[in-house]
Parts: structure tokens; sequence; C-alpha cells
């Protein structure tokens, strides 16, 4: 095998009250990659289509991950990347991820699997950290683990695969504006009332016990977040009226996928997600603002192969 | 049935990183105690053996909840009530929530079982705001629903049962030390460090998530409380000794029993647990503060019948 085509899917990041650590996959956006191995050593980006990003490796997040990998495995031909980018980047659904997972993900495949799927998020993680200039792997984790994932900790990077029901969907929408990454991290406070962490963590720790039980009603009373959300709200316009409108439709709860501007509501069966993406349609039309809107299931497998050729 | 006698356990709160929502009930420690029908209406307690505690009923935890399931059934007799005390009061294990959720417990049995447990811990609920003069739940959760809950919410009141490995057993030891209440709550902080309560809910739901996979190995890496331990620990005598030693002896966990002064250690197997207590007589032995300690299995039934004598 000597080239492969792959799909590395759009995530959303944190998930409500498991803020910084619990990420799931979309399987209806993503990016497609072709990785190809080359007599030139060395890694090389050797086509990017959909936005303008650039071709030189150290300044690309596939292209950084794809290095981080290379340097500890030591072949005598290189790797030729090719971008099919869907995801637009700082949509707030891991389009970086995507890229940066992508890339290590294929050259895996091609160098016959000698990592398994935490040392890939590793690497993927150096991407990652070119893009939002710090450590986070809540979206690479979603990214090649599929389904719901939590980041117990960075370093050791330990990545948990939470199960989760058949029947869950995801309705996104992304406003089309920009939110600097700067002033959405200058909001987060560095301090926040004990009482708000209890009520935090009882979410979570119920959160994860839904997704276990499948218990959709426990799952709509445990998706808030009390202590992320009151701020970064404010960036995005409409916010409060997308998430009235999605749970009068019948959504289990939406939220600020990773640090916005798009906003996700998970919902029980695609029937309601449709209908929550109709009633977000309808209330964001009048705003004038440009959007785009998603129905997704959730995506248990992750990053995957969509076509390879042999030698 | 006019007279039952019950076993009503003690129970452990404030697990490590499930501070004020996480609790789990003990199997070789509890209160025993007897409900009888009266002709007199009423609630009367009759008998308190084992610690000096009033026999009024408003001044009595079992009392007070007792009476306030009464108010809301409509009988023409009365109860009366014998406690024969083994959790002493301040020990950090329960000892007001046994005998608030006993008296109910005992007395739904009488009634015909018109309560269920929710309802139980909402009426022990009384007993125990009378002892610690604030509304919790967690130690009355354990109580009456047995194994590990999960207090979703007081209003309403909202009890997860979270499984739990069937080998799991816990070491606790009791310094004979008081530890006034209004002392250890003025201790807690008002705020915390965003990055704490991260790391908190992190731990949280990977503890609960470990608990649903009977994950030993990540039970360990979970049961950590970086918010209340490092201020409340220092209210317990050589607290870091026991928790190095219990650790050091294999123990997974240990934290703060309630607010304190009893230690818990969690444990795989009964032989560890029982490790875990030789290595902590061991070290507390040369303290010269006297001290009672106890293995027990995670008693996963709760509040229980002995015996009852039909009419």
């Amino acid at each position: 095998m000597n080239e492969i085509k792959i799909f590395a899917p759009a995530t959303v990041a944190n998930v409500a009250c498991g803020f910084d650590v619990l990420g799931f996959c979309l399987d209806s956006v993503g990016d497609v990659m072709v990785i190809r191995k080359t007599n030139q050593k060395g890694i090389k980006i050797s086509r990017i289509e959909g936005f303008d990003l650039p071709y030189e490796a150290e300044l690309n997040v596939a292209g950084v991950s794809a290095l981080a990998m290379y340097k500890t495995v030591h072949v005598d031909y290189g790797f030729e990347i090719e971008i099919y980018k869907n995801i637009k980047p700082g949509s707030g659904i891991g389009s970086s991820a995507a890229s940066a997972i992508g890339s290590v993900f294929g050259m895996n495949e091609l160098l016959g699997r000698p990592f398994n799927k935490t040392e890939l998020a590793q690497f993927a993680m150096k991407g990652e950290a070119l893009a939002s200039r710090c450590d986070h792997a809540d979206n690479v984790a979603a990214a090649v683990f599929g389904g719901f994932t939590l980041v117990k900790s960075l370093s050791p990077l330990e990545i948990l695969e939470i199960p989760s029901p058949d029947n869950l969907y995801v309705t996104i929408i992304h406003p089309q504006i920009e939110i600097k990454t700067s002033e959405s991290r200058a909001m987060l406070p560095k301090e926040v009332k004990l009482q708000d962490a209890i009520t935090q963590w009882a979410n979570f720790g119920s959160l994860i016990h839904s997704l276990h039980t499948n218990n959709y009603e426990l799952m709509k009373k445990s998706l808030h977040d009390v202590i992320i959300e009151p701020y970064r709200s404010k960036l995005i316009p409409h916010y409060n009226e997308v998430k009235k409108e999605a749970l009068n439709a019948g959504a289990l709860g939406s939220g600020i996928s990773g640090s916005g501007p798009s906003v996700f509501s998970l919902c029980k069966g695609v029937e309601t997600a449709n209908k929550v993406r109709d009633a977000i349609i309808k209330t964001y039309s009048k705003t004038g603002i440009e959007f785009d809107i998603h129905v997704s299931r959730i995506n248990t497998e992750g990053v995957k192969v969509l076509d390879h050729k042999l030698e």
C-alpha cells in the first residue's frame, strides 16, 4: 500500500459541563485527505483545496503532526499529503484537529500501524498546539477514537472512551462570524465559585452515568454548563435564542462547540435533530448573519480509511 | 406487622473528587433500631443505648425525620423508636444519617411501603438538617439505596445509583478526636481556581466511568480531591501519613470521610483492605491518639430489615 484516502471528521469539544475534557465526533462533516509514500524523504504538503492554508509543513497543522511522527520512525522514504478541506478553520468544530489527526492516521496505516490511537492523538496534539497555542486533546481524542471521549489527563495523555446510545444525533449551527481565540480565552474566569464547581461536577458525573445507561432524561438534566457558558456565550450573536429554540424543538441540551462560534444541540433521534435544525434555521434566518447548519449522527468510528491503492 | 428491627448502615460522603455529591454505604458498621406501632398517636423515642442523645423527638434526628413522615400520613396510631447506636456521633461516617433513615425506613415498612426510596431520603434529610444545620443528602442517599450514590440535585432531590465492582472494600479509621462542624465548614474556600475545578471534574467523570467499567486502575487514578482535601486534611492529625501508608499497602485511594475525622481507603479485595488496616494501625498506634478501625465490603443493599414481629 502506498497511497491512502482518509476521512478526518469534525468534532465537538467542551461539551457543556465537560468543559476542557469531553468531546464527541461527527460523521456528516469532515475533511478528506490523501497520504502517499514518496521516494523523497520528509513531509510535503502537495495540495490544499477548500481553504487557504500554508503549504510549508512546519506551518501547517497536518504537516506539524506528520513531522512529529516522522521523526520517530526510521524509513528511507517520505510522505506527501493532499488536504481537501471541508471544515472551515475557526468554526469551532475541530478543523485543525481533523487535519492534525488525518495526516498521522494515514501515515500510520501506510507504515503498518506501529502506533496505537493514544499515540496518534499525541502526535496530533503537536499540530493542534500550532493552531491553538496551547495543549489540548479534546478534539483530537474524539477524532481518533470516535464517539464520546473524556481526556482524563494530558500528561501522561489518557483518553477514556465513553459509550453512548445509538440513537444520539447532533444539530450544529456555524454562524459565519469570527471569534478571536485570544478574546475567547481572555473571557475565561481564573477563579470560580466552589458552589458552581460542585454543580458542574455533579452534572458531569451525571452526564457520564447517563451515557453509560442510555438515559436520555438524565442527559437532558445534565447538559448544563454553569461555569463557562455565561461568559463565552456573549461572543456568539443570538446564542440564547438558538438555545431556546433548540430546547423548545426537543433538543436534550445545547452548548458552545469548542470556543465557538458553532453551537451544538444533542438530540434523541434524527427526526428531533431535523426539527431542531428547522427551528434554528427559522430563527437565525432573521438575524442577517450567514450560517451553515448540519445534522449528524454521533460517529462512533472516528477517522477512517475511504480508499487505498496497493503498490 | 407491628414491630420491626432494622440495620441502619454507616456511610461515607464527600468521596474524593465527588465532594458534596458522591457517597457509599458500609455494611460492617451501623446502628440497630426497633420501630413499633403504638396505640398512642405521635412519635416517641422510647430507648437510646450506646451514646447520650436527646429523647425529645423534636431534638433527635431519628425523631425529626420520623415526625416529617408522620405528618404526611393519616393513621390512628403512633410509633415508638428504640435506638441502639453503634456509630459515634461526629465520627464522619454518617451517624445522624443512619438514625434519620432508620426511623423512616422502619415506619415505611410498618405502614406497608407507601413511600419510595427517594421519598425516604427526603424525610431523612429533615433529620440530617437538625444535625448539620444545612441540607445535604450524600449520607442518607447512600444509606437508603446502598452502593455508590450520586446526588445530582437537592431540589428536586435526584439520586443516581452508580454501579460498583463486587470486590470493592473500604478500610476506615476513626481517630477519636472532635472536629467542630463550624471549623470544618469555615475552612472551605468560597472560590477555587478554574484549572483545579477542571481537574476535579475530569477525575469525577473518570471515577464514574471506572465504577461502570470495573476499572480499578482508573479508579486509582481518579480518586483525587484537589479542591477540599488540601484544606480539611489539616484538621486531621497525621492525615498524610495515614494516606501514604494506605496507598503503600495497596489502597486504590484515600480521602476524608464526610468532613472528618474519619479517613476512608478504597481497596480491591478484602485481603488488600486488611493489609491497609494493618499498615494504618501500625502507624497510628505511634501517635498516641485513640482510634477505631473497620474493614467493610461496599454494602449494595443499604438500610434493611433484621427482624419483624407480626400482629
